[in-house]
């Protein structure tokens, strides 16, 4: 009846949007299945983007061609970068969105693609033949053709809510559960567990004492996620920081009786590092106050996200423990914090390509892979949406490597470690995260999004543009020397010592205290010096400050790069090598490895077993 | 725990979203507890507010001090004035809607009245003492306390939704349906019913052929619904207007089998003047086409919505029918229209007030009463928000009398005559409708909602000024006389005959021909009139031009009213009355009307009832 599509994604949050978006733009017809064509790209917890780690990956999603940053960009009502006082690979944008505005950018920006059709409805089960997908069936009892399927299911599959000794079937706050997916997926042969997250109260901004609180204004000069034109911001809303104490701990311990969590009710892992606050107080006894983050959810809307104190605890104890957060005394809750519990699929089932092992052209992006945030969520789509596309057309697969962004390491990981608890990435978790920068996530990635036919030209052509002003600029100020009379008065300025005598201007940028994002100032005062944006000059004295450090980090990747992209056959047989160790060839049979640098990753695969397989294939 | 309030609203569509505005604004403490915060006013049906004898009801509701009027004005894609061709009491606004806008502008009003908090939740319960309401329970378990409760369920109650064989439980799409609570209410000896409504599928625009077609524009020089100085629109978007054919009658009745309605599965009984597809084809098997009204969902969304086309047969059904239709040749669909079923409670179970007979301080307001239409619940809430209020302070109630306004034409006929179907409002249904005209609705009843302290000083400041002009410019024209060489060009224009000598200006307004929208063109002709706004020449106008008409019917008001308002005592003993007749009697038990007017026009109640009633009241 209805017409067969390139490719189905089921579910419109951050990976489902990402994912049809990008396979529509490449050039495949996509249909887009949700539950409620009026929840796309809802934001299902707090009204931010970004932050340490997270908001590099929005970066470089945005530099392949995503549409996660301009989305950010054209609705966000506060930005910060984050960690400015750190090295420049800690810098990592930040921003707070208008919940609504997001969502409905994200509408029009699909609506717009002529490629993608929508459907609302819920999906129950994916159709196969002979070992690959061909289409999925829906509540309703439609049956989709395609040739690819991108599965996004979120916290939906047989969500379950809780709030104290409550429990509600829905896979979010008032929205119903995906039911019969998991298991007609593990008739077919996956392997699923549970995962539990949660969310805190949302309450009345007009019912709180700011004049208690830290106000957190945005930056002076708001920066934006994407590299293209968006719209810098010219007003901003702040945020209001509070802390718990040991009143309100003791509250919240009335509760824990009650709990959903200590009562074994729940049964998932939740986020380590976005734990509840009946977590953080049980876990961490001694500490007597913890941090609690007061976000506003849009320009225009008194609701407010009450970020740290996710918790399922009673309403009732919810409310008596808020009221006594300082600021929080005549706090009105409109709804409590609850936690959820949901089906996820280990994600060492997957190929690099976040296609499954199981079944051919079906992948899995989001939550339904272990994951936790948004921008794990979006990137991880990008990666799915864009292989679906690529395999319908018999392409190449396309990964990006540990080397080259955070998205690259966030799948190796997912594929060769698997995940017990919900993965969230961290600046921490990447090994070249020096090279892994927030201003340099173009460089990185647009020639390649570009390649595939996802970046835009004018996207491909600005990156050029700052390819080039960086290679003259760096020239000009390799053989510029610089007069004391020029640049003294604004060293003095900056608390650097003066010059003496005529100098290598190259040697003056390396001065630790000279701030990247004041070196223009420096640079207008040195005669015929190419004029550029802040951009080209702060990635320019990036380079040359870093220099040595970075060069030995690009060694270290060519090093390892000769074998970490070694392919493996899938069909490999691993029983013929009989000196590897058990554990090794368990391991290494369960996840096949696609190459020498993932076997390396798996955790009971030892260098020795690594250097077995070396020898075997030659090296 | 929580603060106890003076009225609780439970839902938050057009009857809950007005209950819970008035109730604050005249000083309250309201809460208005919702499902889901995201859905505040969310427009379940078809994205446009008006039409004939509903547009006169938002005029009214806008003279009340409710908000309907201002939100439709501030979110509207597109504005008609119907039957401009027909006389003045059938002029009836109507515009199109951004669905998302006058959802978000009714959640920015209701936040930003100080009196109203919020709570997402389902109610489960009415919590009662000695016969009055004295809070609600809700699904979480928590009891809030009230002085007054208003009911505005929709159709949420045990709904469920049925698409050819498939039925989901649910009040509206991918939302879920509220149970417990009419179980409670029963439980309490309220009598309740099922009842039907549906909705048509929703569209992707961009696979529609408009070339096909025929446009709508809006009017030229678009008004509006409030009275008060909201902005015009300045441009607008057209709807589409196309009609079934026999080929897709017949793709329909391939469905009959599978359909809900046909084959009995759905029991309640559906809006007689908005019925299905498949009932029309039905019951004008001689019809040989159905017109099919294509309505845009917003200014910048392709989402389209098939007014005309309401079905719950087969999703594939109503795939292969659309698709015979004119400019849906390739239509593909986002989701397939549905009916729903729901619970609602006999309104003869109400006083004038829409307090219920049997719990004081309860409330019903929309479809729970058997209504159907935004405007009818819009009203409906409003009215209960206001007198919940005045039942709190111990204030007399508020009623709008059938001669002066449709709102008291719609509570009348529910109260004592009840509806066994979806009750929709149309200007036949009200005796004095020359009276009840979108023109006046300020005239009739601003002054009596500014009595009550719900509309605005501006408002009324507005009213009066109108009043006064059309005063002013009366007399004025009264006194005129017009020479020829002043008028006759102008005359000749507009196809009427010149004057032949000096004349009087009043008898000249006579004229049929004369359109009063044109009328300040003439008045601009004359020496010495009062320079006017339109709204106030056509005002004026229109009581010159029905002059006659007007005052007879304005007598036979007065003559009515004398005995219409006459008071029963609620605890009147008509077996007492032994002439009364036996079905007369039975139904005056039953209903308890309040005045001999409702007592007249009670289905059963003969004329005879009534003179003995009035005879024994020694009239």
């Amino acid at each position: 009846m209805y017409s067969s599509y390139d490719v189905i994604v089921v579910g419109a949050g951050h990976a489902g949007c990402e994912a049809a978006h990008a396979a529509a733009t490449m050039g495949s017809s996509v249909l887009l299945v949700t539950m409620n064509m009026q929840t796309i790209a809802q934001m299902s917890c707090n009204p931010a983007m970004g932050g340490v780690a997270k908001g590099q990956i929005v970066r470089e999603v945005d530099a392949l061609g995503g549409m996660s940053g301009i989305i950010s960009d054209k609705s966000m009502i506060q930005f910060r970068m984050l960690n400015r006082s750190k090295g420049p690979a800690m810098w990592s944008p930040r921003c707070q969105s208008d919940r609504n505005m997001f969502a409905w950018e994200w509408r029009k920006t699909l609506e717009e693609n002529r490629n993608i059709d929508f459907w609302q409805d819920s999906v129950v089960g994916v159709l196969t033949k002979d070992g690959r997908t061909v289409g999925v069936k829906t509540a309703l009892g439609v049956e989709f053709k395609a040739n690819a399927v991108v599965l996004t299911n979120g916290t939906f599959l047989n969500g379950q809510m809780f709030i104290g000794e409550k429990v509600f079937g829905g896979g979010r706050t008032a929205e119903r559960a995906a039911t019969g997916l998991t298991e007609q997926l593990v008739e077919l042969g996956f392997e699923s567990g549970r995962m539990k997250t949660g969310t805190p109260p949302r309450v009345d901004g007009r019912s709180l004492n700011y004049g208690l609180m830290e106000e957190q204004l945005g930056d002076e000069n708001p920066s934006k996620f994407s590299y293209t034109n968006t719209p810098a911001l010219t007003k901003q809303r702040s945020c209001w920081i509070t802390y718990t104490n040991q009143t309100v701990h003791d509250e919240l311990k009335n509760g824990f009786e009650k709990s959903p969590m200590f009562t074994g009710r729940i049964k998932g892992l939740g986020p380590r590092y976005c734990p509840s606050i009946e977590d953080k107080i049980n876990r961490f006894a001694d500490k007597d106050r913890h941090q609690i983050f007061v976000e506003p959810e849009g320009w225009d809307t008194v609701e407010v996200y009450v970020n740290g104190f996710s918790t399922s605890l009673p309403e009732n104890v919810q409310y008596d423990a808020l009221r006594k957060i300082p600021g929080f005394e005549n706090v009105r809750m409109f709804r409590p914090g609850y936690a959820v519990e949901y089906d996820y699929f280990p994600p060492t089932q997957l190929k690099p390509t976040l296609e499954t092992q199981l079944v051919k052209n079906l992948f899995f992006a989001g939550q339904i892979n272990g994951t936790t945030g948004y921008e794990e969520a979006a990137c991880q789509g990008l990666m799915a949406g864009i292989n679906a596309h690529r395999n319908v057309r018999e392409e190449a697969e396309f990964t990006v490597k540990r080397s080259e962004g955070y998205i690259g390491v966030l799948i190796d990981d997912l594929i060769t470690k698997g995940t017990e608890e919900p993965y969230r990435m961290f600046t921490s978790r990447a090994e070249y995260r020096t090279l892994l920068r927030q201003d340099n996530a173009d460089l990185r990635l647009t020639e390649k999004g570009y390649a595939i036919g996802l970046a835009s030209q004018s996207r491909y052509d600005n990156m050029i543009a700052k390819r080039n002003g960086v290679t003259e600029l760096t020239s000009a100020i390799r053989a510029a020397k610089v007069k004391p009379e020029d640049v003294n008065g604004w060293l003095q300025e900056k608390g650097s010592s003066p010059l003496r005598e005529k100098g290598s201007l190259y040697t003056l940028l390396k001065r630790p205290e000279l701030e990247q994002n004041e070196i223009n100032e420096l640079l207008a005062r040195i005669p015929n010096m190419p004029r550029v944006g802040e951009e080209i000059a702060e990635q320019t004295v990036i380079e040359i400050k870093y220099e040595d450090y970075l060069n030995r980090e690009r060694q270290n990747v060519d090093k390892l790069d000769k074998w970490e992209s070694l392919a493996i056959q899938s069909s490999f047989d691993y029983d013929q090598l009989k000196a590897l160790s058990f554990e090794g060839k368990e391991k290494l049979k369960r996840l096949r490895p696609s190459t020498i640098g993932q076997a390396s990753r798996i955790s009971g695969v030892s260098p020795s077993d690594v250097s077995i397989l070396l020898v075997y294939m030659g090296r």
